[in-house]
């Protein structure tokens, strides 16, 4: 511990209750590597507060101090986000503690609500007063609330109800000298100046932290179809995305999968089966809802769009879902992905975006690229087409060694892909953040104006940098290293 | 001309055009002063660029040279805040030269369109290609896109597609040392850090030059039916608008009238005829579209929602239009409540926002504790209630001098207002922005903790404070004359 830390704990000690300051090492750990174990590091201190005022207690000594804090929801960063430095500077700051939901309101269709809440939670209560919240991921039963709005969190409704930053009515966090920004009001409209709750979305940590935030609750759903669909290429797939959305506003997710993501599926997930009988070089998963039971069915809806596209050649061939259980069949094949890739060999994977109507051709002409400059690499992407949105992978030859390939192949394969993105006027980061994970790539790849901008928000609102030290954004240039 | 401004110009002499650089008084005259003659300025020289290179050279040549731009487009604040400082030390910069659509794509819904481009314009160039650009309001002859994004412009049909923030894809801008930020790209999903875009948007000009927006264009209307209802409160309204929303996605507008507002209008429009026979206490504006022609009508969907919220006794009499001239007759009525009400005696307005939910209780709350306090004057509010947003009215009492009761009365109402609308967690500026006439006010009412964000952005982002001075945030708390 550093003679700063032992200062910050001694300052809060009189404060804070005994069990919001953990020390001991077993029950740190955890916390110090992230999810997947690729980013490891070092905190001999956990703050765990269970209140907004202990929460700025700690901001306002850590300041005062210069400890650096990490805040850390469910640790389920895909980015190393929420891993402290390997230097042992800094604390870490869980918010895990801090899971009340303060209000839901069915008819106002909103809630206040902690950071420290896990969504699978959030999910229940508003199923409860006969709602739904309407961003879901696959780590729902850990990720929490504060991460999610820190991140800007995607999923795959994002296509009808965007990202975190749509679905935030309102953000309250601590600032850098503890004071506390109050901004839960859910005004829909506010012309007081530049919003601070749009700078603390997406923001990971590094200008407050975040405490809650009051979230838009989507009506419940009456009734769902979900389709699976084949066709030629992507740029069919985006045309039949458009007639889906000119004939009315029921789909809420339409992924799309190359023909080697179902083989892997098909090759490494007991019980899946295909969908269809043929083959097809693309496939599409599309859901279709009503929130009124009255409304003529989804079943309906997603049947007449597609029997016109037939008709026209835009689809090779379809089948929507006779059952709920069919239907998450569909379902379980698109989340099986990264798993049945893993389970092919190693890969380096992307999350990018480019703009929606440049998605089908960056699919085809990016692998393409990649495949002819790494030979033996097989490279194809999948996921949120109508978000310009795909996790696009480049699968490592047959026989490499994995651990080799991922150390020395993989960041050159990754630079070249993100100059791809760049070169498309896409994002190297379209919903993961950027963490310490692309720090490098955003640093090596921004406009300098854009990050100049960034910096100086930065250093205007963390001037003594204690929030997240070494994500997002580093504010002496040339201080990150590769 | 102050030396700074004669530097300026010889620095800029060899770069612009004549035309560009216009010092003539006559010709500045007119945009020293803003549409309705509240605010008076004084600038020496104004900047009419036509190209964004002309914008970036302008730009850093005032940063050098430390004169202070006040960008401008149509001229049509409501807050005085595209008016010069009266001190003559800055330079108009008129956006309004700089008026290509520089691309428009129907199939992706989505435009490229520089700052000077006309409202009126943009809607028949999105016209023109099948769709519509889904945001109006009474100055769309004159207002231009630049103002409307730094002002996040909102207008009647913000229910359905919300402000200028929704409907901006992307922001290009020059920032305060020149260099020029590129942000265009319509990512609807990006995560890398801070997001420039949402800064810029609303901003007042105060942080950089908008030079271009990427724009989402909406379907063209293949249809619409408005309806004019009489109820008992707004609390009735607003249940019955959830009753609406319920049942589909087809409002696009819900405006509530007081029977004074319209009373105001019977008597002081020529040809203005109150749509329901009988009196009520208050009356709602509701239209409802349809973009996909095959759709059930949008009558049948107000007319099915109206039959059972009159079985219910939430609504007390209604009528839908026949007939496009009597819809257009309808929206009449609601677009002349400024003027009739103007026509009736001075009164002090408000354009705030709370909570969509409290509404109801503080239109009537709000305007019973003025009457009280105020004794003789009448208050009232009319419009977006569906946004939480009203122009909230308080009428003089009959016989006070007009100047005498504007220039001491009502900016104590005002402030009596503005201490109700914060107490039930609104916003003293719903979207007019906060320009010159709020300052003051958003000084006043602002927590520190949010007034110290607002500072610390201006200043990282405008060091030498050249974007519009005086406007929107001052830098030194204090400097801010009541």
């Amino acid at each position: 511990m550093t003679p700063r830390q032992t200062r910050l704990i001694q300052s809060l000690a009189d404060t804070l209750p005994d069990r919001a300051i953990v020390t001991d090492r077993t029950d740190i750990a955890p916390w110090e590597t992230d999810w997947r174990q690729r980013w490891h590091g070092t905190a001999p201190i956990l703050f765990a507060p269970d209140s907004v005022a202990q929460v700025q207690a700690i901001v306002a000594a850590a300041g005062r101090e210069r400890v650096p804090l990490v805040p850390q929801g469910g640790n389920t960063s895909m980015v190393g986000g929420a891993t402290p430095p390997a230097d042992g500077t800094a604390a870490i700051l869980s918010l895990r503690r801090l899971n009340r939901i303060r209000s839901i309101d069915a008819d106002a269709g909103l809630a206040i609500v902690e950071a420290g809440v896990i969504l699978a939670d959030l999910h229940a209560a508003a199923a409860a007063v006969g709602r739904r919240f309407p961003l879901t991921l696959g780590s729902r039963g850990s990720a929490t609330i504060g991460g999610l709005v820190s991140t800007n969190a995607g999923g795959t409704q994002v296509l009808r109800w965007g990202t975190m930053r749509g679905l935030v009515a309102g953000v309250e966090a601590v600032l850098a000298d503890g004071s506390l920004y109050d901004g839960l009001a859910a005004l829909k409209k506010d012309n007081r100046g530049y919003d601070p709750n749009q700078l603390l979305i997406g923001a990971e940590g590094t200008l407050g932290i975040v405490t809650a935030a009051t979230l838009r609750l989507a009506p419940a759903i009456a009734s769902r179809a979900v389709g699976w669909i084949g066709l030629a290429s992507p740029d069919d797939a985006l045309r039949l995305l458009r007639r889906f959305q000119a004939a009315g506003d029921l789909v809420e997710s339409f992924e799309l999968l190359p023909a080697e993501s179902l083989a892997a599926v098909l090759a490494h997930v007991p019980g899946a089966r295909a969908p269809l009988a043929g083959e097809h070089r693309w496939h599409v998963l599309v859901e279709a809802v009503i929130s009124d039971p009255d409304a003529p069915s989804p079943a309906q809806f997603i049947e007449r769009v597609l029997v016109q596209a037939i008709a026209e050649n835009m689809v090779e061939d379809a089948t929507i879902a006779v059952n709920e259980a069919q239907a998450e069949a569909f379902w379980r094949i698109r989340d099986s992905i990264s798993d049945a890739e893993r389970a092919t060999g190693p890969a380096a994977q992307h999350d990018i975006s480019v703009p929606v109507e440049a998605m089908p051709r960056f699919l085809i002409e990016a692998a393409a690229a990649c495949e002819a400059r790494f030979p033996g690499t097989r490279a194809s992407g999948f996921g949120h087409l109508g978000d310009g949105n795909v996790h696009f992978h480049v699968r490592a030859p047959r026989g490499a060694d994995r651990a080799t390939w991922l150390a020395e192949e993989a960041p050159v394969v990754t630079r070249f892909v993100d100059d791809l993105v760049v070169a498309a006027g896409g994002s190297i980061s379209a919903e993961h953040g950027i963490g310490q994970m692309k720090l490098a790539e955003l640093e090596r790849l921004s406009p300098p104006p854009r990050m100049a901008m960034l910096r100086a928000i930065k250093q205007a609102l963390d001037p003594h940098g204690i929030f997240n030290p070494g994500k997002l954004v580093a504010l002496a240039p040339g201080a990150v290293a590769e």
